[in-house]
């Protein structure tokens, strides 16, 4: 069964990729250019699609600086640092990108469907910046609805299926799965500042570094600074 | 009240933003360059937004020839060519792009975001070409909760709405209601196949030319050639 997959590179795509793989899917990467301050991460995206042995990667490129509108798009907007991870929880944080999902599963899904693919696997989870109003399990069902009506393949009754394998996972539990997975954590990048090493303390490599430092494990990736994980 | 609108630069959807301004909106044009065969109607689509008097028009680049999987985005795909009305309607047809309106709504959506604009217009119409299954009302109503549900905006409660005002109504009555808002025919372009005079043959050119045909109407457009439209 061939299924897409959304990789960012990141700690949670890596981490799905790998468990369609064990779910029996022959796996069809893409990943987005979209001129993303971080957008280093497209290297570690390429490094895990190879080490993953997927049968293509697409890499769609396009430009969301043009309107900006997030610190992930606008160089004007800061990141946030040093955020507690409850700061991060109160509200929907500036790195949130206009629509981004939604144009990542539409991509996804002009390429299942040329594919003749069954599945898409997304990394989204509620849990960390439960604010991302397009991490939510409803989102995820309404865009379900999207994929059956606005495709011929849905309209033949052959379902293209959103599989969102993370969304009610602690990171804790995403860094026990990867890990039972084999998900090789050196060749992630998670951090938003996009620097040559991970700077640690934008929310990304915080919450990333806090699963691993909860869960006793030394996260391989070299970074600029160590917040005490334990200051929360 | 801002819209943005998406505007390809033929007939319907130019004309879907003189109704955008009559009814109110300060327009934001959205156009869609995806190496598409007929890529000229991007130079119709500035014209028009030119003649309308837009706040803003953007033009998002991607490629989606690296998939294929439409007569419209694979040199190796004919066009269809001298096709009746009703062999059109009777299955989807290789112009069908796999997820286009889905992909196009979702820009758009995020650009509205980013703007704080209450709508998105849309000349989908569901009668011609009622094969393409992102033409239909049920597909527009589960992108509308993709809306509601996908972005911070509309989890706040501040709608960004669909409109799709040309969804029920006939070639003629499209073109009709383009002439009572001035929409300058000699500006759009509408055939598919992208050479410098429209081709008169493909569906596009063919659904155009009948509408202005039974209104007893000239296409102001040059064509290489005249079908009768009265073959039918």
């Amino acid at each position: 069964m061939k299924a897409v997959v959304l990789l960012s590179g990141g700690l949670d795509s890596s981490t799905v990729l790998y468990q369609a793989k064990v779910d029996g899917c022959e796996c069809y990467a893409i990943s987005f250019d979209y001129q993303q301050r971080h957008r280093r991460e497209l290297e570690a995206a390429k490094a895990i699609a190879h080490c993953a042995g997927v049968a293509n990667h697409q890499l769609v490129s396009f430009d969301l600086r043009a309107w900006g509108g997030s610190a992930l798009t606008d160089d004007k907007i800061d990141l946030p640092q040093e955020r507690s991870i409850s700061e991060m929880a109160q509200n929907i944080p500036v790195t949130y990108v206009p629509a981004r999902n939604t144009i990542f599963l539409s991509f996804a899904l002009g390429y299942a469907e040329t594919l003749g693919a069954e599945r898409i696997y997304i990394g989204v989870n509620a849990l960390d910046y439960s604010g991302y109003p397009d991490c939510r399990p409803d989102y995820i069902q309404a865009m379900q609805e999207v994929f059956r009506l606005g495709t011929k393949q849905g309209r033949e009754g052959i379902a293209i299926a959103i599989f969102a394998p993370l969304i009610d996972l602690k990171k804790t539990e995403i860094v026990q799965l990867g890990n039972k997975l084999g998900v090789p954590w050196e060749k992630t990048w998670s951090c938003y500042a996009g620097g040559d090493r991970a700077c640690g303390i934008c929310d990304s490599c915080h919450l990333r570094l806090a699963a691993f430092a909860e869960l006793g494990l030394q996260d391989p990736l070299p970074y600029v600074r160590y917040r005490d994980q334990n200051a929360e």
